[in-house]
């Protein structure tokens, strides 16, 4: 692992919380990354609810099939993205932008994981309901946001069989660009 | 902006550069660096075609519309996913890839730009062909690698009307978690 990259080999998912609160300061931080994300035609259509409250949090936990985690978490980030700004690339820009804040996560000492929902249906729907999402809103995650009590290491998970150079399959590729050339 | 995470702030998009090759071990370091983002359920359906040939380049700069800077660019990763892997995950899984990328090259202070392909069509057809991928493959993005011959300032696009505490249309809201607690 390149150490001039340790930042984002320490970005690691974090399930387990001491259930502290998260400072405001740190909240807003986490969010001036997610905004410092790219977006197509910086059209920015990302959205965030930031739930805080224990009982809230609490009902998160049991609308979402995987986010017990949220029952120790101090809060959870709701990204959103309105499909009326981009509905075309309003899921990868707001992936940018849930990346941002996992690694902003990791540099403040603070512990998180990327809880998936779009384009799950059924749990989209549920959790749109309750977040007070207008119809127009997609939600493509929940972002769990804790003091953490547990410390995975870094890692990538580098693999060169999921890298090729120039061509993914040389011989055909190279019988389609003489194609193109023609 | 919180001086903790300047690293993701000085990720900008650079669009012009020196014409200088990128050095392989930094190359592979941007491939670590994508590896390095969390998947759904850890599938990791993305793949990489990295492009450094002078005359591929350029071809690449006919094909995508808005890529005339990859004629100036050292390298072009292009980010894949195998839908096989997780059809209904890749792109977000591949968008967080991607950000780690751009975030990456800004650490080892090269000049990076993300050039979106799907969901647009014709570009993402002509571009399969062009790098011999499989039809099973989506191709997410080009990303436009450099010694960077300009540098934006560090900055986010942080809105607070993007951001809400709990609820986004709290009245709406309230009265939806009454209904869902009867």
């Amino acid at each position: 692992m390149d150490p001039r990259l340790k930042a984002l080999f320490a970005r690691r998912s974090v399930r387990r919380y001491t259930g502290a609160p998260v400072a405001e300061a740190d909240l807003r931080a986490l969010l001036e990354a997610a905004m410092a994300a790219p977006s197509a035609r910086d059209l920015q259509p990302w959205r965030f609810v930031v739930v805080t409250g224990r009982e809230r949090l609490d009902r998160l936990a049991g609308i979402h099939p995987y986010a017990q985690m949220l029952k120790t978490a101090g809060a959870c980030i709701a990204v959103c993205g309105d499909r009326k700004v981009n509905a075309d690339f309003w899921v990868q820009d707001c992936a940018a932008a849930t990346e941002n804040i996992l690694v902003a996560a990791a540099m403040l000492g603070l512990g998180a994981v990327w809880l998936g929902v779009h384009p799950r249906a059924e749990r989209e729907d549920a959790l749109k309901q309750y977040l007070g999402l207008p119809e127009d809103f997609g939600l493509l995650c929940l972002i769990a946001v804790g003091h953490p009590a547990e410390s995975p290491s870094p890692r990538t998970r580098y693999d060169p069989d999921k890298v090729r150079p120039e061509n993914w399959g040389r011989t055909t590729g190279q019988d389609q660009n003489r194609r193109m050339e023609t």
